[in-house]
Protein backbone atom coordinates (compact mmCIF):
# COMPACT_ATOMS: atom_id res chain seq x y z
CA UNK A 1 0.00 0.00 0.00
CA UNK A 2 2.84 2.40 0.84
CA UNK A 3 4.33 1.60 -2.55
CA UNK A 4 1.16 2.34 -4.52
CA UNK A 5 0.80 5.63 -2.59
CA UNK A 6 4.36 6.52 -3.52
CA UNK A 7 3.73 5.93 -7.23
CA UNK A 8 0.50 7.93 -7.13
CA UNK A 9 2.43 10.77 -5.46
CA UNK A 10 4.81 10.73 -8.42
CA UNK A 11 1.83 10.93 -10.78
CA UNK A 12 0.49 13.90 -8.79
CA UNK A 13 3.88 15.60 -9.11
CA UNK A 14 3.72 15.09 -12.89
CA UNK A 15 0.24 16.63 -12.92
CA UNK A 16 1.52 19.62 -10.98
CA UNK A 17 4.48 19.99 -13.33
CA UNK A 18 2.10 19.87 -16.32
CA UNK A 19 0.12 22.71 -14.77
CA UNK A 20 3.26 24.87 -14.62
CA UNK A 21 3.75 24.24 -18.37
CA UNK A 22 0.17 25.38 -18.94
CA UNK A 23 -0.95 21.88 -19.85
CA UNK A 24 -4.16 20.39 -18.47
CA UNK A 25 -2.71 18.94 -15.24
CA UNK A 26 -2.96 15.19 -15.46
CA UNK A 27 0.01 12.99 -14.60
CA UNK A 28 0.87 9.35 -15.13
CA UNK A 29 3.54 6.89 -14.01
CA UNK A 30 4.23 3.45 -15.43
CA UNK A 31 5.76 0.83 -13.17
CA UNK A 32 7.20 -2.56 -14.04
CA UNK A 33 8.63 -4.94 -11.41
CA UNK A 34 8.56 -2.17 -8.80
CA UNK A 35 10.56 0.22 -10.99
CA UNK A 36 9.30 3.43 -12.63
CA UNK A 37 9.87 2.98 -16.36
CA UNK A 38 8.11 6.14 -17.56
CA UNK A 39 6.53 9.25 -16.04
CA UNK A 40 4.87 12.17 -17.76
CA UNK A 41 2.21 14.79 -17.57
CA UNK A 42 -0.16 15.71 -20.33
CA UNK A 43 1.92 17.05 -23.26
CA UNK A 44 -0.65 17.96 -25.91
CA UNK A 45 0.37 21.63 -26.11
CA UNK A 46 4.10 21.06 -25.86
CA UNK A 47 4.09 18.48 -28.66
CA UNK A 48 1.18 19.87 -30.69
CA UNK A 49 -0.17 16.36 -30.43
CA UNK A 50 -3.80 15.88 -29.53
CA UNK A 51 -3.05 12.26 -28.63
CA UNK A 52 -0.31 13.10 -26.09
CA UNK A 53 -2.39 12.54 -22.98
CA UNK A 54 -0.31 11.55 -19.94
CA UNK A 55 -1.27 7.87 -20.27
CA UNK A 56 -0.40 7.67 -23.99
CA UNK A 57 2.84 9.55 -23.32
CA UNK A 58 4.04 7.05 -20.71
CA UNK A 59 2.93 4.05 -22.77
CA UNK A 60 4.93 5.35 -25.76
CA UNK A 61 7.96 6.15 -23.62
CA UNK A 62 7.89 2.73 -21.97
CA UNK A 63 7.43 0.85 -25.27
CA UNK A 64 10.41 2.76 -26.67
CA UNK A 65 12.50 2.20 -23.53
CA UNK A 66 11.78 -1.52 -23.49
CA UNK A 67 11.82 -1.97 -27.27
CA UNK A 68 8.50 -3.78 -27.28
CA UNK A 69 4.94 -3.15 -28.34
CA UNK A 70 3.26 -4.43 -25.22
CA UNK A 71 3.70 -3.77 -21.52
CA UNK A 72 2.47 -7.03 -20.06
CA UNK A 73 2.77 -6.95 -16.28
CA UNK A 74 3.14 -3.17 -16.04
CA UNK A 75 0.99 -1.03 -13.75
CA UNK A 76 -0.23 2.44 -14.64
CA UNK A 77 -0.91 5.21 -12.13
CA UNK A 78 -2.83 8.23 -13.42
CA UNK A 79 -4.45 11.13 -11.61
CA UNK A 80 -7.70 11.18 -13.61
CA UNK A 81 -9.99 8.47 -14.94
CA UNK A 82 -8.70 7.64 -18.44
CA UNK A 83 -10.67 8.86 -21.47
CA UNK A 84 -11.94 6.59 -24.25
CA UNK A 85 -8.72 6.89 -26.27
CA UNK A 86 -6.49 6.14 -23.30
CA UNK A 87 -8.62 3.29 -21.96
CA UNK A 88 -8.30 1.53 -25.31
CA UNK A 89 -4.55 2.18 -25.45
CA UNK A 90 -4.20 0.75 -21.91
CA UNK A 91 -6.02 -2.36 -23.08
CA UNK A 92 -3.89 -2.71 -26.25
CA UNK A 93 -0.70 -2.31 -24.19
CA UNK A 94 -1.79 -5.16 -21.91
CA UNK A 95 -1.39 -3.08 -18.74
CA UNK A 96 -1.88 -5.31 -15.70
CA UNK A 97 -3.27 -2.86 -13.14
CA UNK A 98 -4.71 0.61 -13.51
CA UNK A 99 -4.76 2.92 -10.48
CA UNK A 100 -6.48 6.25 -10.93
CA UNK A 101 -7.45 9.26 -8.87
CA UNK A 102 -10.46 11.42 -9.67
CA UNK A 103 -13.47 10.26 -11.66
CA UNK A 104 -14.30 12.02 -14.92
CA UNK A 105 -18.02 11.67 -15.65
CA UNK A 106 -17.73 14.04 -18.64
CA UNK A 107 -14.89 12.35 -20.47
CA UNK A 108 -13.92 9.17 -18.63
CA UNK A 109 -14.32 5.70 -20.07
CA UNK A 110 -13.70 3.33 -17.17
CA UNK A 111 -16.52 3.85 -14.68
CA UNK A 112 -18.07 6.59 -16.83
CA UNK A 113 -19.01 6.86 -20.50
CA UNK A 114 -18.38 3.80 -22.63
CA UNK A 115 -16.93 1.74 -19.72
CA UNK A 116 -14.56 0.26 -22.25
CA UNK A 117 -13.11 -2.50 -20.09
CA UNK A 118 -16.58 -4.03 -19.75
CA UNK A 119 -17.28 -4.12 -23.48
CA UNK A 120 -17.15 -7.12 -25.82
CA UNK A 121 -14.74 -5.24 -28.13
CA UNK A 122 -12.24 -4.92 -25.25
CA UNK A 123 -9.95 -7.94 -25.49
CA UNK A 124 -7.80 -7.25 -22.42
CA UNK A 125 -8.90 -5.44 -19.27
CA UNK A 126 -6.58 -4.37 -16.46
CA UNK A 127 -7.48 -4.72 -12.81
CA UNK A 128 -8.85 -1.30 -11.83
CA UNK A 129 -8.31 0.56 -8.55
CA UNK A 130 -9.97 3.97 -8.43
CA UNK A 131 -10.21 6.74 -5.89
CA UNK A 132 -6.50 6.90 -4.94
CA UNK A 133 -5.54 10.50 -4.14
CA UNK A 134 -8.91 11.46 -5.58
CA UNK A 135 -9.15 14.80 -3.75
CA UNK A 136 -5.62 15.95 -4.60
CA UNK A 137 -6.02 14.93 -8.24
CA UNK A 138 -9.29 16.82 -8.58
CA UNK A 139 -7.93 19.83 -6.68
CA UNK A 140 -5.01 20.26 -9.09
CA UNK A 141 -7.44 20.30 -12.03
CA UNK A 142 -9.89 22.62 -10.27
CA UNK A 143 -7.14 25.08 -9.41
CA UNK A 144 -5.87 25.05 -12.98
CA UNK A 145 -9.23 25.78 -14.57
CA UNK A 146 -10.09 28.41 -11.96
CA UNK A 147 -6.82 30.15 -12.81
CA UNK A 148 -7.74 29.97 -16.52
CA UNK A 149 -11.12 31.59 -15.94
CA UNK A 150 -9.42 34.31 -13.94
CA UNK A 151 -6.98 35.15 -16.74
CA UNK B 1 -16.91 11.56 -55.78
CA UNK B 2 -13.89 10.99 -58.01
CA UNK B 3 -11.83 12.89 -55.45
CA UNK B 4 -12.92 10.80 -52.47
CA UNK B 5 -12.21 7.64 -54.49
CA UNK B 6 -8.74 8.96 -55.24
CA UNK B 7 -7.99 9.57 -51.54
CA UNK B 8 -9.29 6.15 -50.55
CA UNK B 9 -7.05 4.63 -53.24
CA UNK B 10 -4.10 6.35 -51.53
CA UNK B 11 -5.21 4.86 -48.20
CA UNK B 12 -5.38 1.41 -49.83
CA UNK B 13 -1.85 1.90 -51.16
CA UNK B 14 -0.68 2.72 -47.61
CA UNK B 15 -2.38 -0.46 -46.34
CA UNK B 16 -0.63 -2.48 -49.02
CA UNK B 17 2.71 -0.88 -48.17
CA UNK B 18 2.14 -1.69 -44.47
CA UNK B 19 1.59 -5.32 -45.42
CA UNK B 20 5.01 -5.42 -47.13
CA UNK B 21 6.57 -4.14 -43.88
CA UNK B 22 4.80 -6.97 -42.02
CA UNK B 23 2.46 -4.54 -40.27
CA UNK B 24 -1.26 -5.24 -40.01
CA UNK B 25 -2.31 -3.68 -43.34
CA UNK B 26 -4.45 -0.67 -42.58
CA UNK B 27 -3.83 2.66 -44.29
CA UNK B 28 -4.96 6.22 -43.69
CA UNK B 29 -4.80 9.56 -45.47
CA UNK B 30 -5.59 12.98 -44.03
CA UNK B 31 -6.82 15.69 -46.37
CA UNK B 32 -7.27 19.40 -45.77
CA UNK B 33 -8.58 21.80 -48.41
CA UNK B 34 -8.21 19.14 -51.09
CA UNK B 35 -4.55 18.50 -50.25
CA UNK B 36 -3.05 15.38 -48.66
CA UNK B 37 -1.34 16.54 -45.46
CA UNK B 38 -0.41 13.11 -44.07
CA UNK B 39 -0.50 9.49 -45.22
CA UNK B 40 0.57 6.40 -43.34
CA UNK B 41 -0.01 2.77 -42.74
CA UNK B 42 -0.11 1.06 -39.39
CA UNK B 43 3.35 1.46 -37.79
CA UNK B 44 3.03 -0.34 -34.45
CA UNK B 45 5.86 -2.78 -35.17
CA UNK B 46 8.19 -0.32 -36.86
CA UNK B 47 7.92 2.17 -34.00
CA UNK B 48 7.41 -0.29 -31.14
CA UNK B 49 4.38 1.83 -30.35
CA UNK B 50 1.11 0.11 -29.62
CA UNK B 51 -0.70 3.42 -30.26
CA UNK B 52 0.73 3.89 -33.78
CA UNK B 53 -2.38 2.82 -35.67
CA UNK B 54 -2.64 4.38 -39.15
CA UNK B 55 -5.20 6.96 -37.99
CA UNK B 56 -3.15 8.06 -34.97
CA UNK B 57 -0.02 8.19 -37.14
CA UNK B 58 -1.59 10.57 -39.68
CA UNK B 59 -3.21 12.72 -36.99
CA UNK B 60 0.17 13.16 -35.28
CA UNK B 61 1.97 13.83 -38.55
CA UNK B 62 -0.61 16.42 -39.57
CA UNK B 63 -0.60 18.15 -36.17
CA UNK B 64 3.19 18.36 -36.39
CA UNK B 65 3.13 19.56 -40.00
CA UNK B 66 0.56 22.26 -39.25
CA UNK B 67 1.90 23.14 -35.80
CA UNK B 68 -1.49 22.83 -34.20
CA UNK B 69 -3.31 20.53 -31.83
CA UNK B 70 -6.53 20.25 -33.80
CA UNK B 71 -7.36 19.47 -37.39
CA UNK B 72 -10.65 21.30 -37.80
CA UNK B 73 -11.96 20.91 -41.34
CA UNK B 74 -9.72 17.95 -42.18
CA UNK B 75 -11.07 14.71 -43.65
CA UNK B 76 -9.72 11.28 -42.79
CA UNK B 77 -9.75 8.28 -45.13
CA UNK B 78 -8.98 4.92 -43.56
CA UNK B 79 -9.32 1.40 -44.91
CA UNK B 80 -10.86 -0.16 -41.77
CA UNK B 81 -13.45 1.02 -39.26
CA UNK B 82 -11.51 2.85 -36.53
CA UNK B 83 -11.06 1.18 -33.15
CA UNK B 84 -12.07 2.75 -29.83
CA UNK B 85 -8.71 4.51 -29.36
CA UNK B 86 -8.71 5.95 -32.87
CA UNK B 87 -12.37 6.98 -32.83
CA UNK B 88 -11.72 9.05 -29.71
CA UNK B 89 -8.56 10.56 -31.22
CA UNK B 90 -10.54 11.48 -34.36
CA UNK B 91 -13.07 13.22 -32.15
CA UNK B 92 -10.41 15.09 -30.15
CA UNK B 93 -8.70 16.22 -33.36
CA UNK B 94 -12.00 17.69 -34.62
CA UNK B 95 -11.88 15.77 -37.90
CA UNK B 96 -14.71 16.97 -40.15
CA UNK B 97 -15.44 13.84 -42.20
CA UNK B 98 -14.45 10.22 -41.73
CA UNK B 99 -14.47 7.89 -44.73
CA UNK B 100 -13.74 4.26 -44.06
CA UNK B 101 -13.66 0.95 -45.90
CA UNK B 102 -14.36 -2.36 -44.22
CA UNK B 103 -16.38 -2.77 -41.03
CA UNK B 104 -14.70 -4.26 -37.96
CA UNK B 105 -17.30 -5.89 -35.73
CA UNK B 106 -14.58 -7.32 -33.45
CA UNK B 107 -12.65 -4.13 -32.76
CA UNK B 108 -14.43 -1.21 -34.40
CA UNK B 109 -16.02 1.65 -32.48
CA UNK B 110 -18.04 3.58 -35.06
CA UNK B 111 -20.86 1.28 -36.22
CA UNK B 112 -19.61 -1.55 -33.99
CA UNK B 113 -18.63 -1.82 -30.34
CA UNK B 114 -18.97 1.35 -28.26
CA UNK B 115 -20.21 3.46 -31.24
CA UNK B 116 -18.23 6.30 -29.73
CA UNK B 117 -19.57 9.11 -31.92
CA UNK B 118 -23.08 8.46 -30.61
CA UNK B 119 -22.09 8.62 -26.92
CA UNK B 120 -22.66 11.50 -24.49
CA UNK B 121 -18.91 11.53 -23.64
CA UNK B 122 -18.12 12.24 -27.32
CA UNK B 123 -17.97 16.03 -27.66
CA UNK B 124 -17.30 16.23 -31.39
CA UNK B 125 -18.43 13.73 -34.00
CA UNK B 126 -17.33 13.74 -37.65
CA UNK B 127 -19.68 13.04 -40.53
CA UNK B 128 -19.21 9.35 -41.28
CA UNK B 129 -19.15 7.66 -44.70
CA UNK B 130 -18.56 3.94 -44.56
CA UNK B 131 -18.30 1.18 -47.12
CA UNK B 132 -15.87 2.91 -49.54
CA UNK B 133 -13.56 0.33 -51.09
CA UNK B 134 -14.91 -2.09 -48.54
CA UNK B 135 -14.03 -5.23 -50.52
CA UNK B 136 -10.47 -4.16 -51.36
CA UNK B 137 -9.80 -3.06 -47.77
CA UNK B 138 -11.03 -6.35 -46.35
CA UNK B 139 -9.19 -8.35 -49.02
CA UNK B 140 -5.82 -6.81 -48.11
CA UNK B 141 -6.38 -7.78 -44.46
CA UNK B 142 -7.62 -11.26 -45.34
CA UNK B 143 -4.63 -11.92 -47.57
CA UNK B 144 -2.25 -10.74 -44.85
CA UNK B 145 -3.65 -12.97 -42.13
CA UNK B 146 -3.93 -15.95 -44.48
CA UNK B 147 -0.24 -15.51 -45.27
CA UNK B 148 0.52 -15.37 -41.53
CA UNK B 149 -1.32 -18.62 -40.84
CA UNK B 150 0.60 -20.21 -43.71
CA UNK B 151 3.99 -19.22 -42.28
Amino acid sequence: MAETTHFMDLALAEAQAASFRDEVPIGAVLVLDGRVIARSGNRTRELNDVTAHAEIAVIRMACEELGQERLTGADLYVTLEPCTMCAAAISFARIRRLYYGANDPKGGAVESGVRFFNQPTCHHAPEVYSGMAEMESAEILRGFFQGKRGE
